[in-house]
């Protein structure tokens, strides 16, 4: 039996209500000058509050020295096994734009770049162009049918956009043709397997016919593809936790998997204030709410520690109105660390804290990397964060007689 | 998914470089005396050192409880899962003195052994004989056929010979001679299924004969055979991790396990120093290093408090050779404790220290049992040592989008 399976049979509805709020990218590591994480050098005595009164951890999304992307860091929050089930970017970046994929479906994730004279990407992300030329670029693009099967390109932010393949006899196990670096051709989009041959077939067509089209927009003279995938089935949060679960997040991805995973996606604003105020105007209607602040992750992306700091600290800053809601479970984690000093996503386990009335608390009263090392939860996988938050909510039975 | 199933979609070659440095049974437990440990009771300024700059914790070969023998032990540092590969003592000792195991063959580990006239076992190490003369009796016992059966049978050291038998229709199911205890006789090979009725036969009827031959080699007067074993099917560490791994050791053993999965094995003498130096004349050529100190676990087997300190003080001296290299990651544990007052292999889990740029450090600064319980590793299973390992040398990619 799997945790999903065991949780499943447990669960039992309640008016209790949980709150997991998630900074993207939460980890860090000790500067060198002063030997200390953006957490621990972040001013938080919000957070440190809800460390002082809860149960304080570390928790791995997948394991020990394994980096995760956001996807599965994210369903490993939601209590879902990522080696297990494992989505391809291409859905969640559709589901996260509201496109409805159907079954059979493929959506892809694309970028609109920038090639020179032989061809080889100079930017892969086309400098970043603004969303409204993104939307410009993918109505040039949109409405092409190849060999009967139907396309539709929709912006996404930025240079992102996501390519939905609609046709018979579509399989999804087609390699990328992003090289995901600079200096190099895009390439050929190739079946993986015999089955896929019609979609790599269309997906090369597609791109043939776009180069063209795109020619003459320089810098966005070309795109690249990848995470060709197709909806999975999950069982829904709904199902599994019986919970009216709603997601507040500001950036797509995070509200397509949330969507996935059966959570009601509210309309938000962009900054944290305005997450906190839509968690506050919402917050008589469902009994879990997935919280989700992305900056953190975009400000240790690009190598800018104080910046990270920062946003730790705005975030601390709009806890008070999470906390004055008086939610039965609190949970503030991250979905993966990404350390400034590295410039991207990493291994290293996330800070947690769980704070409730029935969570036993440690002595950890600092809610940081170092700290949380000798917190009552010990070490443990991201997976079993959902059980300890549905526990502390009182909504699991007891297993067995 | 398994482990190293992931593991082998995200290996990334490079040129940075990992020594792990295994110190056989270094957990212990505290003198009555002093309630100090061998490892907290030895001098180690070198491994204190590097676990104030590194991250600890406290690391169980198999799990909580269970006692490992040298090869899981192994197996699960080198990241394969004992339970999934169980490799039989024959086939180790068989390939740690460069046997050529083919398909089929069947090695089993053997000891030369003394018993008295009613021909129970006095001296199951037949008091420690030397490789000589361990080497001439194997010479005796060599180039048996029994029913078509062809024997080979080779020193290993001291009391320690393997011998493999070769022919159609072998199959290694079949029970144990060696009793592992004084004052009975060596049992019957019996076969543990139909398939391996015909190895037993063989091996009684060898027995028998060796017994006659060695009637008038007081003390070496009889035989016992254990680990009746054939050549697993592993995916070796090239093939998982894209290292170019080699092993540093002395004993037969370890280089044979470390050959199994697919290490160059190095020459090299038998003292810690010397390892060391091999350590550094090969350093450039290879990426992976697993450097194997045994005297450790024999000093432990032996009940010997004090010479299992001094072993420890000898392997801290000589760490700085390891350290001058700068090797990207080091790792320093061991394959399972085995505590002098219990004289034997133990369950308890193994301090650990792993050392890198990335490896976001803990507050230990004491390389001890009860200082690593402390650590930011935390508690954890042995097999994980090698995905973190890789991890802080930068060599695994993110797993998903």
């Amino acid at each position: 039996m799997d945790s999903l399976e065991l949780i499943r049979g447990l669960s039992r509805p309640s008016p209790s209500k949980i709150v997991l709020l998630v900074i993207d990218g939460l980890g860090g590591l000790p500067h060198p000058k002063t030997g200390k994480t953006e957490l621990e050098t972040a001013n938080t005595p919000n957070l440190d509050k809800l460390a002082a009164g809860g149960i304080c951890g570390l928790t791995d999304p997948i394991s020990p020295g394994i980096t995760p992307g956001s996807t599965p860091g994210h369903l490993a929050l939601f209590g879902y096994d990522p080696l297990k089930f494992n989505i391809g970017r291409g859905v969640v970046e559709a589901v996260g734009i509201d496109f409805d994929l159907k079954p059979g479906d493929i959506a892809a994730r694309g970028n609109f770049c920038t090639v020179d004279k032989e061809g080889l990407i100079t930017d892969r992300r086309a400098g970043r162009i603004s969303t409204e030329k993104c939307a410009e670029l993918c109505q040039l693009l949109g409405g092409l049918v190849i060999d009967g099967v139907k396309l539709s390109v929709l912006p996404v932010r930025e240079h992102r956009f996501v390519i939905v393949f609609q046709g018979k006899g579509l399989a999804p196990n087609v390699s990328d043709s992003d090289p995901q670096r600079a200096g190099v051709a895009p390439k050929a989009v190739t079946a993986l397997n015999p089955q896929a041959d019609q979609m790599a077939v269309a997906a090369n067509r597609f791109v043939e016919q776009a180069k063209a089209i795109l020619a003459k927009h320089h810098p966005t003279n070309m795109l690249l593809l990848r995470g060709f995938s197709q909806r999975p089935k999950l069982p829904t949060m709904p199902e599994v936790y019986r919970l009216k679960p709603a997601a507040i997040a500001a950036y797509p991805m995070y509200r397509g998997l949330a969507k996935l995973v059966g959570m009601q996606v509210l309309n938000t604003g962009m900054t944290i204030a305005e997450e906190m105020a839509t968690l506050k105007k919402n917050y008589s209607v469902y009994d879990f709410f997935f919280l989700h602040i992305k900056k953190t992750d975009s400000a240790g992306e690009d190598g800018d520690f104080e910046r990270k700091v920062k946003i730790i600290e705005e975030a601390d800053k709009s806890l008070p109105v999470l906390a004055r809601l008086k939610p039965d479970v609190i949970v503030v984690t991250g979905d993966h660390s990404t350390p400034a000093l590295l410039k991207g996503h990493s291994w290293h386990p996330l800070p947690i804290v769980l704070y409730s009335e029935w969570c036993r608390p440690d002595r950890v009263g600092d809610f940081a990397e170092s700290a949380c090392i000798s917190g009552g939860l010990g070490r443990f996988p991201a997976t079993q964060i959902m059980p300890l938050a549905m526990a502390n909510a009182l909504k699991l039975a007891k297993f067995g007689a």
